[in-house]
């Protein structure tokens, strides 16, 4: 029904998450659209991202080279390191532009239900640069869930014993919030993680 | 911050309407899951859209050829025209496989206050196709808007004296819907509309 090209465009539009039927034949109408150096963009990043994009050697962030910009920089502080679940966590927090330190990306968390193990998310490698370099604090910077406590627990028994301090992420009721749409955990984790007011 | 080629997919996705940055950037990761040959095919497709099709000669429907399947169609109902304001009513018609007549793009609709005049739509193509063809009905099928109307009313004044049927689409409460949350015109256009039951 569609012409061929048209149709292929909605096919592909479909296979992005939460992109249905509706949605990909507005997009690839909208295609229709765009200037021809736009497209010819588009349609030349697709590519390269999957060409040129590659894990760093050692943090695991996406990046073009051997080593990402991060890793790379040596005015950073090394001391710290923040471990995080995904690399758009480092995106997220590099927006931030209130942490200096170093970053470590894990393949995911510890999810025993789900059949994903310590081995399926990298923790060795993570172990290895904590053993290697001598950092004097990691931070867990997980969303906070079960499977995120699960790998930070696992990652502080195993580190047991050496003089290195651990942290997490404070969790509690979002800035803005209303009270009346806070789940119940988070209220729990709010409440017992109190801080006295200076 | 990001590696190029992601920033620069990122933006490609931004020029889609409806996404802001938040939703790119989550596409623009998707992508990396994706097998090589789903960003094969999306990035050819992308360009193959804007490089193949165009407007049927006759009826200004998007096709691959010079005239499309429907105006090629010789089995379909040549008495009966519908006229759309976009490529996209003439797919909804055909998913919807209840009519078998021919139909006519416009580009877009008259709206005065936007500066879209008569002329601007094309027009004088659906009117040069009106009086060539010996049509028996012409179904305008806008939206229900003000632009609708005036459009619509424009083509009769034009074609009247002509002996030719001309419709439009009834509009009233759609099927479903909870009366609370109609609006007011719809549902004063619903009231005039009203249908005797038989």
């Amino acid at each position: 029904m569609y012409p061929e090209s048209i149709k292929s465009l909605i096919e592909s539009f479909k296979y992005l998450p939460g992109i249905g039927e509706k949605t990909a034949e507005r997009l690839a109408f909208s295609i229709l659209e765009l200037e021809d150096e736009q497209i010819e963009l588009f349609s030349s990043s697709l590519v390269d991202v999957k060409d040129k994009v590659h894990k760093c050697q050692t943090c695991n962030t996406l990046t073009e080279n051997d080593f990402c910009y991060i890793c790379s920089d040596s005015t950073r502080n090394s001391k710290v390191l923040c471990v995080v679940e995904d690399t758009k966590s480092v995106f997220l927090f590099e927006k931030l532009g209130m942490f200096n330190g170093k970053y470590h990306v894990l393949e995911g968390l510890i999810s025993p239900l789900d059949g994903v193990n310590p081995e399926d998310i990298g923790i060795d490698k993570l172990l290895d640069r904590i053993q290697k370099e001598k950092y004097e604090e990691i931070i867990f910077a997980f969303k906070p869930s079960i499977e995120g406590e699960t790998t930070a627990l696992y990652v502080k028994k195993i580190l047991d014993g050496i003089n290195i301090k651990i942290t997490r992420l404070a969790s509690g009721v979002p800035i803005g919030a209303d009270m009346e749409y806070v789940d119940s955990l988070t209220l729990e984790r709010a409440l017992n993680d109190r801080k006295e007011i200076e």
